[in-house]
């Protein structure tokens, strides 16, 4: 009972050399650029990592000018964490290695497992064999692996100059397909948005997202947990973890149809099962579910910048009819109330605006707009009680539009605890001010419906 | 009868005076920075505008160097079109001025009208019978009115610095709404695809989206004509209009709800009538309804580039399978079809790719693709005749993706003459060869919802 007791802490402390390892040995090194074996190496050598990293490849003496061990066991001392980069057939022996050594993790980024069925299948269960009771965590197979923004432990095989990593922020990503998590954090890092921690499992042989969950959530940078599933081995499990999250889970469910299921069977070997069973487990533990990349990327976004809405009211101001009439068509899908400003609140208005400024909600302060409009009705808004959050459509191409409408929005946005989000479309000059207005931590998004959709899901229970 | 005949035939001709003017006035021309009059003159004497550009405002003896005139009956000899940005109360007078002129065409870039009831209302009737049987033309009031690439003319209030203009090419957008229209543009400009004529009409007192179909039709450089309206005043006429048309139509109909409708009454004085009366009436004189900002601009830019499918039938490549999973779930949603390769395909495949790739629709080639790979499988669909058109997911941050991609998959679109679109997410070498696959006219989207819409809306008949 007591060594069962003591195998679960440290497997529990030996996730965390996944992130934060001293010493790593890659196996499976190269040092012929183009090679996966060579971009991992890369990123331990000449990245931010400030542990020790090992090549280990008997067919070469040297690699990126460090000595190349032939085996695991060669390598000198202690080693947290192996990076596999094999080929299928080896890793069963070079797992068996790690045991030995007493590797504390391991992420196998090799293909040709599960996901091909027949003898890939029967290979990961042997592997699955060869680690159980040793207390090492693995990662994979058939992953790109992890990210940690803090200790600059980067697994990914995508070359920096192709793949941005972004800064340190409020984000985590757990996902099952390397390519939907690296294309995210490729986005984020281009925006300037940052992360915490970045897991891709895939075939999730021994750790899966349930274990992610709980290691995230012990995570004191991480704000929002950001999920890309195609299946769920252990349904209790995944319910469990969720449940007793206390950071907001967004998740994004691949294959939920008939045609995209079969596809997720044939990426992960995983059967994607039933979407409305997926669905309801989602709601049921209090995961945010989301239809797309583009809203999961969005939402984890809205979450990480900003407090969550305790309601579904919404203010709208505008500096383009349309995009109001686009933003309001929006609101009323997604089931959002756009409560009507106070008689109160007009009068205000009418002293500021122009005749022509529309006073409901969206409130239309029109194409000749200055900040101080925008100031005007949305601290109004914020201070009114009536409204949840406000959306602040700031199209910039207007040529009254001062440049300080980004320290307006901001200053409110820290007065007032309430969530802003803002909309700006466009091209450079918007791409320009909106990077601005998000460093500041108010999120942009470039249509009405991407900043609305955000704001719902913010504020589902 | 026959003075009938001419006059329309007169207002026919004369609605080319809005984009290929040889003699421009600008009746409130400004000579203050960050005015609205002063953005206008701007264009037309900093801009690509190569006709005559006369500044008409009573309080300046000169603008930007050149001599202000009083009113449009001093301007010397003819004048083909106002651009009118003086305060609504005066607009009346001035249009009777320019009636008088015999100018031939105006945009009227001031609020006032319509939009806010009342004597706003009745400001824009006394302006429609000022104009009756004139022959004039007249753009708005209360728009930002035309850019035609070509000529220059271009009355966009926007400055260049905050709004970029797009080259030449083959959409023209057709706009209720100035924000919508020009975020478009700006956004078009940034990637660098390019448009034909740009009108924005907002309150459509004379020119209308019919009017503008009619005329774009004629338009030899428009391969297609994006709409955004919010209510059609005439609903017979749309339908003669749009059931005439040779060129694709796509349309995004904003107040589509409760919430929108009403905004959108407020934004144009229009009502936004019944969402699924609207539906019916595109589904019948065949235009392509979209639903969201993103999707116009997504769709537009397919239509621009590439032929359109003859079926549903769609292939899907893909190097990361995540990616082909939410691309296959999308596909199935939008009613696409998504046939296997034949074994005679298999047999191909399995000699080129490595055994973890996946043989199915979509087709994984997997993240450690070369071009090669994309050229096998995707030539082997196009040549099959089992599919209408090929989504190639190009994730570029593999490492062992050479860049000579952009051209494997531009001499594929030669050869076949079917569709192809691209899907890459990422930061700023995705984006650099994003741009380069768009300048050889494939069209690339960030995420496999937007490019699988596309599609599906492509292929609508």
């Amino acid at each position: 009972m007591h060594e069962v007791w003591q195998g679960r802490i440290m497997r529990k402390d030996n996730m965390d050399m996944l992130f934060s390892p001293e010493t790593v040995a890659v196996i499976g090194a190269s040092g012929k650029r183009g090679k996966i074996g060579y971009a991992i190496m890369e990123n331990f050598v000449r990245g931010k990592f400030r542990g020790k990293a090992y090549p280990v490849n008997p067919s070469s003496k040297s690699i990126m000018g460090r000595k190349s061990y032939p085996s695991v066991m060669d390598v000198p001392g202690k080693v947290d964490l192996a990076v596999i980069v094999v080929p299928a057939k080896i890793v069963p022996a070079v797992l068996k290695e790690c045991v030995q050594k007493k590797v504390r993790a391991a992420v196998i980024v090799s293909s040709g497992f599960s996901e091909i069925g027949g003898e890939g299948r029967a290979r990961e269960e042997l592997c699955s064999r060869i680690i159980s009771g040793s207390g090492m965590r693995v990662l994979g197979p058939n992953c790109i692996g992890v990210l940690d923004v803090k200790t600059g432990t980067d697994t990914l095989f995508l070359s920096m100059d192709r793949l941005g990593r972004p800064p340190l922020g409020g984000i985590s990503f757990v996902s099952q397909s390397g390519a939907v998590g690296s294309t995210i954090l490729d986005w984020l890092s281009s925006e300037g948005i940052g992360i915490s921690k970045f897991i891709a499992y895939e075939n999730g042989m021994d750790i899966d997202e349930s274990d992610s969950i709980e290691y995230l959530d012990r995570d004191p940078e991480t704000r929002v947990i950001a999920l890309y599933i195609e299946g769920v081995r252990d349904g209790r499990k995944f319910i469990n973890a969720a449940r007793k999250c206390k950071t907001p889970i967004l998740v994004l469910k691949g294959g939920k149809t008939e045609f995209g299921s079969k596809a997720a069977f044939s990426h992960t070997g995983r059967l994607a099962g039933s979407s409305r069973v997926y669905s309801g487990i989602f709601r049921q533990c209090g995961a945010i579910e989301v239809s797309s990349w583009q809203e999961l990327f969005n939402t984890a976004k809205g979450l990480a910048l900003q407090p969550r809405p305790k309601g579904r009211r919404l203010a709208i101001v505008t500096d383009g009819g349309g995009f109001g009439v686009l933003a309001a068509d929006v609101a009323e899908r997604e089931g959002l109330l756009l409560p009507e400003p106070t008689p109160q609140m007009k009068k205000v208005f009418r002293k500021s605006f122009p005749i022509y400024a529309t006073l409901h909600n969206p409130i239309d302060i029109t194409g000749d707009t200055n900040a101080e409009r925008y100031k005007v009705a949305m601290e109004a808004c914020l201070k009114s009680g009536r409204y949840d959050g406000v959306l602040a459509i700031t199209l910039f191409q207007v040529p009254t539009l001062e440049e300080n409408i980004v320290d307006v929005v901001a200053a409110l946005s820290r007065k007032y605890k309430k969530p802003i989000l803002c909309c700006a479309a466009g091209g450079e000059f918007t791409h320009k001010l909106s990077m601005k207005l998000e460093a500041k931590s108010i999120p942009v998004y470039q249509t009405p419906s991407e900043a609305v959709q955000v704001f719902s899901s913010m504020a589902r229970k």
